[in-house]
């Protein structure tokens, strides 16, 4: 891996790291319980820190088409090359299928050099939303993407809390979440 | 191709044109009015008569994960060889993206010698349950399939109504289609 890749996926790692829960603590706890609590605030932190390291949040990806894929959760730009993408899944599994699909066909296009998926695990998907986007669902999937042999970085990181704890608040569900960021 | 996949795609382009509405109408009416009409009916008409043409419905790929993707809507056992799968969507675009995908992974692990998924055009969509799969929504990605380079056959079919007219009855949506196949 080139050291210009190095340095953008320790950002990322940097960017995952800085998500704790609540807010100021120094670890990320999760209040246990089968779908209890939200997916949007912990993505916000992230693609925040991301930002004011200079990715631009919500960039469209142009394709040509008459129909573009959406838009991406964080964009790096990198000088005379293509631009390195991210997306944290807050959606459903299909979700992240669609996910990885845009970022792949941006690697096959060229207008990508990169993109990195970030889904919860099976555990830590039990205590977030219904059927929110996970690891384990979408693991068996990796030998389509690795068949198409693309130059560049695709990847999927995994993140899981780093411990229980019934004493800490529930993550907001839905809009609640974005007016705590 | 070979003369067993065109006599599959004749079948599957029989199963579709076998779809009418009203039932028992010549062609396919739609009552005109965005999101008016529900999109399981129509798919169920489709898969019931690839039943009768000894399809087996709503069957597991196994590939052999510990989580395994869901069932495909049909599927053709062809003796010696590899099975058939046929998808109709009927849920969001993302959900287009898993359907190909699982097909397409199907061919890579040899647990399928071909897969067709259905999506209405999206003038056809217009009329039907917000934000189902569509294919000019889907198009943009084929890119990414035609990378695969797999062997067999990997193809979306776009289905529309033969005319609008607004004296045949909206297709029923959600649970409600159920009770009419």
């Amino acid at each position: 891996m080139s050291s210009a890749f190095k340095s953008i996926l320790d950002t990322i790692y940097e960017a995952i790291d800085f998500v704790k829960w609540p807010d100021g603590n120094s670890k990320f706890f999760i209040n246990p319980g089968k779908n209890t609590n939200g997916v949007k605030p912990i993505k916000e932190r992230c693609v925040c820190f991301l930002r004011n390291k200079g990715w631009e949040l919500e960039k469209p990806m142009d394709l040509g088409s008459r129909i573009s894929p959406g838009p991406i959760d964080a964009v790096l730009s990198i000088p005379h090359y293509y631009d390195f993408a991210f997306e944290w899944e807050t959606g459903n599994i299909s979700s992240s299928h669609r996910a990885l699909n845009k970022m792949a066909l941006g690697l096959i296009t060229k207008a990508l050099s990169g993109g990195i998926l970030v889904v919860p695990s099976r555990e830590l998907y039990y205590h977030l939303t219904d059927r929110i986007g996970n690891y384990a669902e979408l693991e068996p999937y990796f030998p389509m993407w690795k068949t198409l042999n693309i130059e560049g970085i695709l990847a999927v990181i995994e993140i899981e809390h780093d411990a229980l704890s019934s004493s800490v608040p529930k993550i907001p569900k839905g809009i609640d979440g974005r007016a705590l960021v």
